[in-house]
Parts: structure tokens; C-alpha cells; sequence
């Protein structure tokens, strides 16, 4: 086995400089250092291998790893560092002698030619290669893309023969993972009579895609072929539900989709075995990474670190009330990571923006307006406890950070009982992380009583009202007329024991991206209410939810390219 | 090493049924065979390698293997077995002891779910694994449609801020791997101010992505590049070109389609090596596979069999005009498959339609019938050696044919004095191509005098006339007022020097597939005249060109399904 190499550099060199000079381990002895045997590793590439479900049975006898889930305090702009923490976590266990083994989103391509370049963790703390990780790593989103756009196509298709199965209303749009504004409304079926029929739709990005849910919540091929069956792809006019069965399209997708079921095992730049695995958008969808990944997990390792999307009210949210009920699985723990500049941000005495620095007033010396910020940090930790879990707070450090100001975080956290540390895992890689690593594996160890917010015989409506206010904090809720009339179709239909998604801003606990700290004494309005029948929930929509991003002016696909030796350069 | 395994068994199984019981050998035994180093493999899956561009570099030392394009008489629509007899006669010289490679297209994703089902060979000469061959392979077609969509999207992105280059005329569509009539014509931008300007463009498959033809032509990573950069999206209202560079795209293309230029490396199913590589559109494009996976196996190996798409007049003529030009090869050989059925159709008294069995009559013994067709062969024998090439025809053998039927083919042949075998590889795999393969190993001793239709250095005008009187028979060619217009003003831009490509039925050596055997007496009417920069030539447009293909009624994505064990069926 080699080393693991944390010889880091002050300064802190370039994500792209620290990431391109990592050595790697061959993938088997990454696996190996997890008890993954060779011979369900399927080969991608030189640093990359799926591995094949059989596994899932073979180890089953084996003990459940701890179960982890990574989230955060609602976040600024820039994002607080969950992947990074996440990644200086696993790396700080298996410092301490633990077989750690991460669950992460795959990137999606729109965003790495957008604004972001790339998205691989931080610093010391990144999975590699990055470049393999930010393109098209195994192929996945493709598939999915595929997949989506082939039940597109069948639909198109049997509108243009004739609609045998009249179709009134169609909810299926197609799919791009690629910015690209443009493809938001489409008027298609513009040519002759044999080019199909003219109507309005649209495309959203592959992360949007009720495939790439159901990819992520899928618990077995067979299990992902029953749920492809039930995509509701629109409905007649006497409101019936039709079906990708009907069209005939879910065999046909399983099979495009079959090899992407595999989790992609990678690693961090000190050889944690991680997994890459789907990447569902965080507001109308559930944010988290796969349960077949967190399934080959938990039997390897003996610590398993899932991460759910923006903050606790949003993936955390879901990941307990969703996921781990679709996977049969309870957490241990809960991380939350917290950070100076959101906390000081949730003073309401800051204006944060994406792609811009941090005002420069927010540098300085403050700890009082992190303390006027921190009811965001204790509903967070209250938000954990609710679910029968403990949670450990991690300060994420920056270098412009200074100790009174993590003072008040940790004091507001003992205030509440709650484990903290400051981790400095993106400067000083593992090693900046073994105290978060104790105090998690301490956390691990507490008796949980897993409780979620809501039971699925709850009605759609009851489930909705108790999210906004036991999670939230919301006082109620405000339902559109149209909200009405699709909950009680849907309930009507069948569906009403579906569990249900609130899509809402990440930016605040609220529905509103201005109420920072933790805002009492709001309603929740829901717009507009959608079913998601193949992945299986119901989705709530506050506010305007964008599922298909644009481009900026100056895209960072502008920056990327070869040079002379064929190298990637710019992205980052 | 293995040994190749043709235990044939009759009655034929069915493909799928020989392909899924077939025993693959290890990927580095296949490489071994033709002397690649195993270094050079990058595993993608079990049963598949990307061969790295160094393997060409370091070979660079070795003697060229023989380089033969396999080509057709113009066929029916059902095909007349080109690949199969690609893939039998390299089974064939691996039995005469010669160390054959393989060149092919990738199958199109669209097809496979809209007529075909499937396409890797047939019988007992077929690709394997059939399966990995038909769906995602190593992601090259999502690679690309992701590249030609990232510039879709920013010249869309570029319009939308204001339109600094002054696009007016934009002929850049986007593409989508998928059999999607609606997708033809769509009126973007329909949101919204922000959702992007508003216009009419549309979908074609990814197959007919000029993307697709650059990838196929391109000779290393830095030509790559720089036929990105060369891709004209459009014009500006005083008819400049704008292209791919200008809108900066091209750097981050060249990123997404860095790995889908490495070749990949399959196995017939008595083990000869294959690379499966790039699947460009066979009438507005070249219809050929990668120069890139020919110059690896040109290397490899001491025979190298590359497919040209459709007949000679077609595929061969743009192998041998754009191809091999552009890759610096000089063609050895050239095996034209001809049958019974394609040649008793070009007698005129049938009607063959895709989709359906031949007719009842058609099956009986009628050399008349062969005879009365037997003008195509004898045209094609002769475009064949116009390029100073000696052809081998290959006569594919059905169940149905008989002995006489094939005498006529035979005399016909060896009246020109050209070589013909009759090979039986579909129900006797290699065994079966044996004498073909003796025949083909002499005729690359012939000498080559390679003589192009045309200079590049002619007009675009005269070279258009050359390909039709001198390949295709025509008395001349009749240009629209829109094709002058376009050919004028091309020649004025400096597009001037590059080759050109007449997109026409495949079903005719004219552009009336009605017109069967080997028309004169007619006249090439050119509609359009477009420009592929980045490829690097200019196409001529006869008639219609289908470049977004539709689903039927019940498409072959409705029988296909995995099973109960996950395994995949319909896929045939």
C-alpha cells in the first residue's frame, strides 16, 4: 500500500496545482483498504472502477458500517465547504486507524463550463483526478440523459401516431447537462406533418431529471425497473395518469441505465476510497447521493460518510425522511458544517454573491457578528436532534478566521450539548481533521432513536405542514388553489402516501432567500404542486425553481483547454 | 491465448444467441495478438480498451500493414452484410495464419432503439460483447454530443449578450443520439427575455454532427484542436465566416472529446482484435471509421481491414478522396461485397423494402435474374480501379443462394479479371471466409497506382462534376441557382481547396434510387451546396437528406427489457 502524502504547501497552492500533482493508488488497493475484492471492480479508465451489485449480496453477512451524513448550516452564496469537510473528514479517520468510505454527488457537466470550473472538494481535501471527476467520469449522466430523452422521444412518438392512450397534459420534458437557456421553452414539431406535433415544452438539466431521483433511489435493478415503470409522463383529460410502462419505453431505459447502477469508486488525494455516484439537483429534488452506493459502503469500511445536499432543512431533511426509509437504513450521526462568513452573513449585516469575493469588512475581527448569526447554527443542531440523531458541528477553517470568532460557535453548540470541532482539513489535509474525526467517531457511539418528521399514511397536505413547521419553523402553510386541486388529484390517484419534497431556496430556512438567521413568524406558500410517481414523492414548489441553468457572459468553458502536450488547463 | 472457438451449429442461432453464449478472451490477449503492449491499454469495462496515441508514437518504427477498405455494390435496404464480411474475412486471415485487424464504425444509439435492434455482424461473424457494442461503448457519441451542444449553447449564449461578431446566418444545430422526429424543427428561446433569443433551428443525430466527421478525420490531439477551432457556426449579414474559436468553445470541445479520441478495442468472436471507433453519417458525412483507429492498427497487426459505409461510389469514393488523403495512407486492396439478393434487385423486377422479408420469389433459383443486375458489380469493379486499386469481390453467401446464381457473379468478376471468392463466414465464422481471405492476401501484392478523382487544387465546381461523371456515371451536373450562390461565395472565403462530399441516395449510383443497376444517361442535380470547415469539406446536396431519423410505430425500444436475472433481451 502506498503512503498517504499530506506533505502539504504554505501557501496553499491552486485546487488544480495540488490535484494535478497527486500520486494516486491503484484503484484495487484503494478497494482493498475496504475489504472490496478485486473481482467486483469493473475497470473505467486507469483511476476509476464501478463495482458491480453483486457485491451488495456477497457482504452481506458483514456488520453495517457507522452511518454518517454530512450537512450544513444554510450556506452563503459560495457554498461552505460540506464536499471539502466531507473529504478532510474521511481523511482525518482514516488517520485515527478507521476504514472510512465516502458517498458523494457526481459534478454535473453544466455548471463545470458555467460558472464553477469544477467541483472536486478544496485544497488538501479533493477527490482525483479532478478532471476525470468534473467530465464525464464513467458515463452516468449520459445514460441518464439517454434514458430521459428516449421516454421523450416514445412520447413524441406516440403522440405523432396517433395518442392512442390520449394524452391530454404532458409533464415530460427532455434533458441537456449543459447551461444552455435557450433549451427552457421550445416550441417543437415545427416542420411538415412528418415532423411530429407541434407543441410547447422544454429541456431541464440531467440533474434535473426524475431518472437521475430515481438512479439515487433506487435500491436493486429490479427495484430501478419498477420505478421507471411508474414515471408519470403526463395525464389524459379525465386526469388518469399514463405511465413510461404504457408508452413501453422503462425496459428499454433499465437497459441504457444497467451499468450506470454501478457506484464509481475513486479517492481522496490521501487514497480514501470514495464514491461517486448520481447527483440530484437539491431543490426538486432529493440533493443526496445513491443508496446503492451508501449499500456497497456501508458493508466495506467500518465508517460510511453520505453527504446531503445545501443545508440540514434541505438534504438533510430529505435524506432522513427520504432516503434512509427507501434504503432501510439508520443514521449515527450527523455533521454539520458550519462556517465564520455564513454565520457572520446570517447577522443580515452582509450581502454575499456568487462568483464575487467576500466583502472585505467581513475579513475583519468580529465575533459579534458571528454571534448574530448563530440562531442559524441552533436551529440547525436543533433541526438534527429532532430526527433522534446527535449531531457534531464542524468549523470548516479558513485562514481568515480567528479564534474568538470559532469561540462563539463552539460556545453556542456546548450551550446545546452539541460536539464541535474546527477542522483545517483544506490547508493541512487528514491531519487538519483528526479532532473532527474523534469527536465523530465519539458521536457514532451515542444511542440513537431515529424519528421522522412525518408517516407516509399522513396525508400529502399534513406532510407538507409538518415539514414547514417542525422543520423549518415555518407558522403554516399557504396553499394555491392550484396546489389544492393537484394534492387532492394526486391523492385521488393514489398517491397519497407518497413522502413529499418542499422545493424551496437553499439561501434561508424560509422560502425566502432574504430571512438569514432563523425567521420566525412566516407562512409557507406553495405555488404549485408536482408528482415525481418513478422516484416516488410529491413535490411542493415555493418561489421560481430553476431546472435549467444559463451561461454568464464570460462561461469558464471560455478559460478551458489543452496545451501544447495535450493537458487540461482551466479548469478549476 | 484462447483458442478462437467456431463451433458452428445449424440450424443458425439467432444472433443474440451466438453473441451472449460467446467466450471472450481477455482484452490484453487480444491486444497481445497483433503486438500491442498492454501499457497502452486503458480498460473501459471488462471486455473493452482505449488504445492511448503513444501506442502510435512508439510504433512508429514498424512496417504499415496492409491496408484494406471493405466496400459494397449499392445495396438493398436491408444491407448487404458489409460488416459481416469485414469481420468474417478478418476471422478468415487469422485462420491462414495472418495477424488481421479491424477498423468499424460505432452502431448509432438512435437506430438501435428505432428499426435495427442492433448492429455488431451477424452469425457466427459478429462483435462482441453485442451488447456493450450497441449501448453507451465508452461514452465517444455522448462525448460528442456534449461537445457539439456546448457549442450550441454558447453561440446561443453568445446572441443572447448581444451578438458582438454579428452572427445573422447560424447553420449550427444541436444534436441528440436519439431517433427524435419532433426534435427536427423547434423554435428555441420561447421563455422569457431571459430565456434566450428566440429562433428557429432543430436536432440532428449525433451521427450527422460534423463533430462526429472531425473526430473521424482528425490525426492527433492538436489536429483535433484545431478543427474545433476551424467549425463555422454561421455568418455575419456581409457573409464572413464566424467560427468555433471566435466563440470560444473550442478549447473546452477539444477537454470533452480529449479520451473519445483514443480508439476503442473489441474482438470478433473468434478473437480478432477490433477497433470500434467514431460512426459518422454516410450521405452528408464520410461514412467512414477514424483515421486515428487506423493509424494505431496500421501498426498493429500485418493486415488492417477498415469499412467504408454504403457502396463504392459512396463510402469508397470518400475513403479513398478525403481519408486516406487526409490520413497519408495508400490503400493496398479493396473488397467489394456483392449477393444475390442486391444484384437480383438491380435488375429492376423487384421491390425490397427495409423493415420487411424478400419476396417469396426472389428466393428461387434465377441466374437471369443476377445477370439482368449483374451492371452494378461491373460499375463498381470499375470506380474501384479508376483509384488505381485492385478490387476483390466478396460474394456473401445466404442459405438461399444458389450455385448457379453465384456462377454468374464469379464469370462476371473474372470477365473484368478481377479476383472473387465466395465466402459462407455468416453460418461458418472464420472457416467460412478462408478462401476470401487466401484471395485478398494475394491481391495486396498487387501494385497501386492510387490515382484521386480529383486535385484539391481544381474548383469546387469541377470536383463536384468529377465525382459524378467519373464515379457515378452522370453526364454532368446541373447546379441550383442556391448551389452556384454557395460555391461562389465558399471559393471567395478561402474554402476553396478543400474536397468535397455529394450527399445522395445510397440506394442508386445516381441520386434517384429508383434507378437501379448502372444508370447513364442522367444528369446530378444539386439543390444545396453547405460548408463543414472543421471537417474539412464541402457537401453537395441531392434530394433529401435525413439527418434526424424517427421511431416507428413500435420501435424496438418496446421489446427491449432486462429480465429477471438483469440480463438484457430484444436486443437484436
Amino acid at each position: 500500500m502506498m503512503e498517504s502524502v499530506t506533505s502539504t504547501k504554505k501557501p496553499l497552492p491552486s485546487d488544480i496545482e495540488i490535484a494535478q500533482n497527486a500520486e494516486l493508488a491503484p484503484i484495487p488497493e484503494v478497494a482493498a483498504m475496504v475489504g472490496l475484492d478485486e473481482k467486483h471492480l469493473v475497470p473505467y479508465g486507469r483511476n476509476v472502477a464501478k463495482v458491480d451489485l453483486a457485491a451488495i449480496d456477497e457482504m452481506s453477512g458483514r456488520p453495517d458500517a457507522k452511518y454518517v451524513v454530512v450537512t450544513a448550516i444554510t450556506p452563503t452564496p459560495l457554498g461552505e465547504g460540506k464536499t471539502t469537510t466531507a473529504v478532510g473528514l474521511a481523511q482525518g479517520l482514516a488517520k485515527i486507524g478507521r476504514k472510512p468510505v465516502l458517498a458523494l454527488r457526481q459534478p454535473s457537466l453544466g455548471p463545470v463550463f458555467g460558472v464553477k470550473g469544477g467541483a472536486a472538494g478544496g485544497g488538501y481535501s479533493q477527490i482525483v483526478p479532478m478532471e476525470t471527476l468534473n467530465l464525464h467520469l464513467t458515463g452516468d449522466f449520459h445514460a441518464i440523459t439517454a434514458a430521459h430523452n428516449l421516454l421523450a422521444a416514445m412520447v413524441a412518438n406516440h403522440l405523432h401516431f396517433g395518442n392512442e392512450l390520449g394524452l391530454d397534459e404532458i409533464q415530460w420534458r427532455r434533458v441537456m447537462d449543459m447551461n444552455d437557456r435557450s433549451l427552457r421553452h421550445i416550441i417543437e414539431g415545427c416542420g411538415a406533418k412528418t415532423d411530429g406535433v407541434t407543441r410547447q415544452t422544454g429541456f431541464d438539466i440531467t440533474a434535473a431529471s426524475e431518472v437521475m431521483v430515481i438512479m439515487a433511489l433506487a435500491t436493486s435493478l429490479t427495484d430501478l425497473r419498477e420505478r421507471l415503470g411508474r414515471i408519470v409522463v403526463g395525464f389524459t383529460k379525465d386526469k388518469k395518469p399514463v405511465t413510461a410502462e404504457q408508452i413501453g419505453a422503462a425496459g428499454a431505459m433499465a437497459v441504457l441505465l444497467k451499468d450506470a447502477l454501478m457506484p464509481n469508486l475513486m479517492q481522496t488525494l490521501e487514497h480514501t476510497p470514495a464514491f461517486i455516484h448520481t447527483g440530484p439537483f437539491g431543490n426538486i429534488a432529493t440533493g443526496n447521493s445513491s443508496i446503492i452506493a451508501d449499500r456497497v459502503g456501508i458493508k466495506a469500511g467500518d465508517i460510511l460518510l453520505t453527504e446531503a445536499g445545501f443545508a440540514a432543512d434541505m438534504g438533510a431533511e430529505r435524506f432522513f425522511n427520504v432516503k434512509c426509509r427507501a434504503a432501510g437504513l439508520t443514521p449515527n450521526a450527523a455533521v454539520i458544517v458550519a462556517t465564520v462568513r455564513a454565520l457572520k452573513s446570517h447577522s443580515g449585516r452582509y450581502q454575499v454573491k456568487a462568483g464575487k469575493s467576500l466583502p472585505e469588512e467581513m475579513l475583519q475581527e468580529n465575533p459579534g457578528d458571528v454571534e448574530a448569526g448563530i440562531e442559524n447554527l441552533r436551529k440547525h443542531i436543533q433541526i438534527i436532534r429532532d430526527f433522534g440523531v446527535q449531531p457534531v458541528v464542524a468549523i470548516n477553517a479558513f485562514p481568515t478566521d480567528f479564534p474568538s470568532e470559532h469561540d462563539v460557535i463552539k460556545r453556542a453548540a456546548e450551550d446545546m450539548g452539541a460536539r464541535v470541532a474546527v477542522s483545517t482539513h483544506v490547508a493541512d489535509g487528514g491531519e487538519g481533521a483528526i479532532e473532527l474525526a474523534k469527536t465523530v467517531v465519539e458521536a457514532c457511539d451515542d444511542e440513537v432513536d431515529f424519528t421522522p418528521t412525518y408517516e407516509f399514511s399522513d396525508s400529502l397536505e399534513t406532510k407538507i405542514e409538518k415539514i414547514a413547521t417542525k422543520v423549518y419553523g415555518a407558522d403554516g402553510v399557504e396553499l394555491s388553489p392550484a396546489a389544492k386541486k393537484s394534492l387532492a388529484m394526486y391523492t385521488e390517484q393514489g398517491y397519497g402516501d407518497l413522502p413529499v419534497l418542499i422545493a424551496k431556496t437553499q439561501m434561508s430556512l424560509s422560502h425566502d432567500a432574504s430571512l438569514k438567521g432563523a425567521p420566525t413568524g412566516w407562512t409557507l406558500p406553495v405555488r404549485e404542486v408536482r408528482l415525481a410517481a418513478g422516484a416516488g414523492y410529491v413535490y411542493a414548489i415555493c418561489g421560481n425553481m430553476m431546472t435549467m441553468p444559463g451561461l454568464s457572459k464570460t462561461p469558464a468553458a471560455m478559460r478551458i483547454d489543452i496545451d501544447e502536450n495535450g493537458n487540461t488547463v482551466g479548469l478549476f
